[in-house]
């Protein structure tokens, strides 16, 4: 008796990752290799299919039962077309049916914040939840919908893209051409820059002398543990950003009601200490006290939910 | 051959209302009585199962498939219960159980947003779209929630509640205690209320003197009937108040991608002149061209879409 493995395949516009997972979300063995997009699709592709081998060889292994991928675009799951990635440069490549015949096996293909979801709705912090909302913060806002047990991809594969919902009419000008994306105020990137500034204004914050002045050195976790250590500068950024996250969340949910919210991304480290003012914002802004609060938590899964997810999206391929 | 016929009951805080319904959506009868909720729950229940009977036999029949009910309220659709419903006076109802032995038919219970956009879904503008947001615009603004072909209830039952998603954090007190709510800037008790400010702000206006400077007479639908004149102080009434329900919107579809949005209520009379700005607003603040735009339409039910909605929430009991 042998349980089916699953490739998971985290492809990234910085790296790819590969590894081998078994039903319940554990890396039986994995290999990572730098993208360089900018080589075109042909050698992203090949490379990619290499590192697939490679992982499979390492198991010991000749044959993975489905193969999962995650893009940082916009995909259409249902035929494993990516639409467009720009950070790969891509456009309309047929991803999907390309791999099913180098692979010799079924293929799945879904957007990264997707494949998060799938990792912390599988074997994380989402498991044995129908309804949940898994958020990742990081360059931008991306999420995840899982609704009935689901994942939720909406009409044009665009749903989960709260990074864009409108948070202040006349907010930060956005990449999407937009003012006061929700992702300019709740993303890593946001608080990083938030960061940068009080450095700047305030060379004596605990935040200022822990990068010598640096800012370029500021990192999002960064912030959070000067806030964690009491720096008023940080403390400040910590609270107004808790409470911008916390909004666009809540919006979010009114949409969807989750049972739960989960938040992954490098800002999560932070634990209690980030979910406990979001549970109690949230909690402010909820509407209906008989339904009790949405639970909030952190994601399961790091830098590993990529190919975790993957693979559980090759997993979900044989469900009911 | 006969074909099923299925009963539709519309339990406003005002009105009871309720029809036999072909399985197209068609009223075959009709009949309607005042709710009086102080009287409490046994009277008013006791009224609207004698209208349902009043309404099978004005058919020539002597009972229903199966019966809907819409409730102003949170409800619980999987075992029937109203949890709370503040216009009738409720809490924890056991309506559907009751109503399933005094009719003796299966009976399906929803709030009355979600039967709303049942009836569009079923047989009306969102017809034939798997993925739909269906919006009226009345005191608040309710949502009905269409994913996957199904109505999306949430965990709680609150799933659509986008009329409490905070648009502006300092804005307008809301009845829920939170500031700046859709519902405070896109209802169409809001639209009146901008239009009582201009009458009394104003009183050479064309609106002013449609009402003859009598602010109570304003109406929603005589705000939009004055700007679509070109009365200078509706016309910047409107641009705003269309500006607010596209920036609300727009934030629900980044959740949930819709192919189409549909909008009910009186100001929806509006047609194309509610229409055309919400399409280029919308379409605006949209993130991805290549996807194209969402639709946007007009509920093709107005009054009759609560008895149509909650007889096509009875249907479907006995879809898949």
């Amino acid at each position: 008796m042998k349980a089916p493995l699953y490739l998971g395949v985290d492809l990234g516009g910085t790296n790819i990752k590969a590894g081998l997972v078994d039903h319940k979300g554990n890396i039986i063995s994995e290999a990572a290799c730098p993208t360089l997009p900018e080589r075109g699709q042909k050698e992203v592709i090949s490379d990619l299919v290499a590192l697939c081998f490679e992982t499979i060889a390492a198991a010991g292994k000749t044959k993975a039962r489905a193969a999962g991928v995650g893009v940082p675009g916009v995909v259409n799951a249902y035929n494993g077309a990516v639409l467009t990635a720009p950070n790969l440069f891509w456009k309309d490549v047929a991803l999907g049916p390309l791999l099913e015949e180098l692979l010799q096996c079924p293929a799945a293909l879904d957007n990264d914040a997707n494949t998060a979801a799938m990792a912390e709705y599988a074997a994380g912090a989402a498991k044995g939840y129908s309804d949940a909302l898994v958020v990742t913060l990081g360059t931008g806002v991306g999420a995840g919908v899982i609704v009935n047990g689901r994942l939720l991809r909406g009409a044009h594969g665009l749903a989960g893209e709260i990074g864009h919902m409108t948070l202040y009419t006349d907010g930060i000008l956005c990449n999407c051409k937009n003012r006061g994306c929700f992702e300019m105020y709740a993303s890593a990137r946001a608080l990083r820059s938030m960061g940068m500034r009080a450095v700047e204004e305030e060379p004596a914050c605990m935040l200022a002398r822990a990068v010598s002045g640096e800012k370029e050195l500021v990192t999002a976790e960064l912030v959070a543990r000067c806030a964690q250590k009491g720096d008023a500068q940080s403390l400040f950024i910590w609270e107004r950003y808790t409470g911008d996250l916390a909004l666009g969340l809540s919006n979010a949910a009114r949409v969807m009601d989750p049972q739960i919210i989960v938040i992954g991304g490098g800002v999560a480290n932070a634990g209690e200490f980030l979910l406990a003012p979001l549970r109690e914002k949230i909690g402010r802004l909820s509407i209906d006290d008989t339904a009790g609060p949405v639970e909030i938590a952190c994601a399961r899964f790091g830098a590993q939910a990529g190919i975790i997810g993957a693979a559980m999206l090759a997993r979900s391929l044989f469900d009911g």
